[in-house]
């Protein structure tokens, strides 16, 4: 197996979705028609806030949510900021939140700037999946400012029981925010939520902002400097043009597109059982379809990563929220997974069969090499 | 004249340059190479840090400032926002902020933001240059937490005396926070600053994020949630590599490029002197060398944008930081202009005398006309 002869193997697609080609001529032509202030009174403005308002209800109508309470940020991690401090702000003397123990660091970070030493975090079972009973009882305390659940993990793929937590948070009055920056464009956007943060980039979008939804009846106090409630300056036109494009076909070929995902992950989830001492992550069933997290005894996944580098396939180590590998991922912390030994694959469209053969004869290899140079037991 | 025959004439290039050509190519060949994350450690990942790394090195060395000390934000607005909350913080008991009375609305907000009733503005003349006398004397009381002054105004387009106004500051030992969001591709970026925010936009860069950069002395503390200390989330790279490269040509350009839009914009402000009652706007030399603002005695500027707009011609009216022109423009009051009068022209290169003695005699007989609708006094 030669890098001459084959393509690099990429599969590291996680919370990112490869750029949609129609989403990418909307861009272009958007680009290239002009480049007006959607906020000007002129016709070259007027035309501009007519597609940015069409574009506003196109997405808003996919996600589930009214167009006048769906708002556009400069990035995904800002409109979490916004959201969790408007809602924080508002309920005040609730000094208290809830949020399961496999969130993302932006709102975990987030989480432990608005209650310090008052998070309470929910702890997950062995494949991910949140404690909905201990979320209910955590939700009994009357100082709770808000819940936070993730719709689908990124380390892992585990899909969380949004329904129960969700009915949970009802029952207790306590807002609940949910994260879906992983998982829209892979799965139905989730109906179960009070706020919502979505990420373009996750559905073959081009990124560049991001998208918070709330139900109408949600309070929030604006608790940040600046004019615009929601977000501070504009965000590209473009950009909200490709990633209203992306939404649209991303949710009408998603079927097809999972069940190709599915089998692919599928392939790779059997390939890598078939390696000694392998154990696959995440839920069985519940998880998003592209999105594949193991752990191989006795191989340090960096070395295996880059062998695997080397031989052309690139995949991904440790925490995808976080940067170099070296900090503790809390995903993998919190399901027990070994922190050394996990490596993530997320695959993406356009993958064969064979590709994934070729994927996991170089993993076996790399993860039997690695092990023999680490002089690890038989 | 039709509107059938001639295309329209966009005259409202104000903080935003049209898209550098090489930009966009620069930009298709980032998005179409692939989609890698600059802080993954496979082949690709490295490769997307290596490009982000050069590219911050060019933008910092066109800034005239360090890579080490040069961060990219979600926006320009977010990037303005963590710096003020960031030198605010670290010079904790100071309460009060020193500002031009012209700065753009984020920072203005921001300052009421910090320090709240004791955000102390600097009084401009009637050409909109600070008083820095004025500046030098509030900079005196011993509990200014930063000072800001603006480069250049982007509604009549004045250059501030930086030079003076950072020797006042150093005196007094308080940080000098300039926004050059409105005029790094129309001017030499400025020297005399301890904190500098830029707009890729405004250079011909797509946007899409924010430039923040500092002296390497400069003390600061994150007061905001989150992991990165400037970034919350990463910034589009493919962004990033087309706002270097349009830097790079804009800086080559400029010489040539700003002789051509101050011959253009000379002609028009000769246009608009001779039409009866009108007064130009802002300082006669000091001034951005693409922007005219002028005012119509007895002639609404909505009105008479709205007849230009009808005739092809796209003009700005009133506040470029506002929206809907309703409220109130804080340069122009702080000029003594009239609110209602006041037309803003945003040229870009590229167009001839010819395109500009069209716009002349349109704006002509679209404040004539206006008047007489109106029943102004002859």
């Amino acid at each position: 197996m030669s890098t001459d002869t084959l393509p690099r193997f990429f599969a590291d697609a996680v919370g990112q979705a490869p750029l949609d080609p129609v989403a990418r001529e909307v861009y272009l032509s958007a680009l290239d028609d002009g480049w007006a202030d959607p906020q000007r009174l002129h016709g070259e403005g007027r035309r501009a806030r007519a597609l940015l308002e069409g574009a506003r209800e196109d997405i808003a109508s996919a996600l589930g949510a009214r167009p006048a309470h769906t708002h556009f940020s400069p990035s995904p991690a800002v409109a979490t900021e916004r959201l969790v401090m408007g809602i924080a702000a508002a309920r005040t003397g609730r000094k208290r939140v809830v949020a399961s123990a496999v969130e993302a660091a932006t709102l975990t970070a987030l989480a432990h700037h608005v209650a310090p030493d008052a998070l309470e975090e929910v702890g997950v079972d062995e494949t991910g999946l949140i404690d909905v009973d201990a979320l209910s009882h955590l939700l009994h305390a009357p100082d709770v400012a808000f819940c936070a659940v993730q719709h689908a993990n990124r380390e892992v793929g585990t899909i969380q029981p949004l329904d129960a937590a969700y009915a949970a948070a009802t029952v207790s009055k306590v807002p609940l925010i949910v994260d879906a920056t992983a998982s829209i464009g892979s799965l139905a956007p989730p109906k179960s939520w009070d706020a919502l943060v979505a990420d373009p980039a996750s559905w073959g979008g081009l990124g560049g902002f991001g998208v918070l939804a709330m139900r109408p009846g949600l309070r929030w106090v604006a608790r940040w400097p600046g004019g615009e409630p929601w977000a501070a300056g504009t965000v590209p036109l473009p950009n909200v043009l490709a990633a209203a494009a992306a939404l649209r076909r991303s949710e009408a070929v998603r079927p097809a597109s999972t069940m190709k995902l599915r089998e692919a992950t599928e392939r790779l989830r059997a390939g890598i059982r078939g390696i000694p001492r392998s154990i696959v992550l995440g839920h069985p069933t519940q998880r998003l379809p592209h999105l594949t997290a193991a752990t191989f005894v006795y191989a340090d996944a960096h070395a295996v990563a880059q062998r695997l580098d080397e031989e052309g396939f690139a995949v991904g180590v440790g925490c995808s929220c976080g940067s170099d590998g070296a900090r503790v991922c809390p995903t993998l912390a919190a399901i027990g997974a070994m922190q050394h030994g996990t490596l993530r694959f997320g695959l993406h469209r356009g993958l064969s069969a064979a590709d994934i053969d070729r994927l996991v004869d170089a993993l076996s290899r790399a993860v039997e090499a690695v092990r023999a140079d680490w002089g690890a037991p038989a």
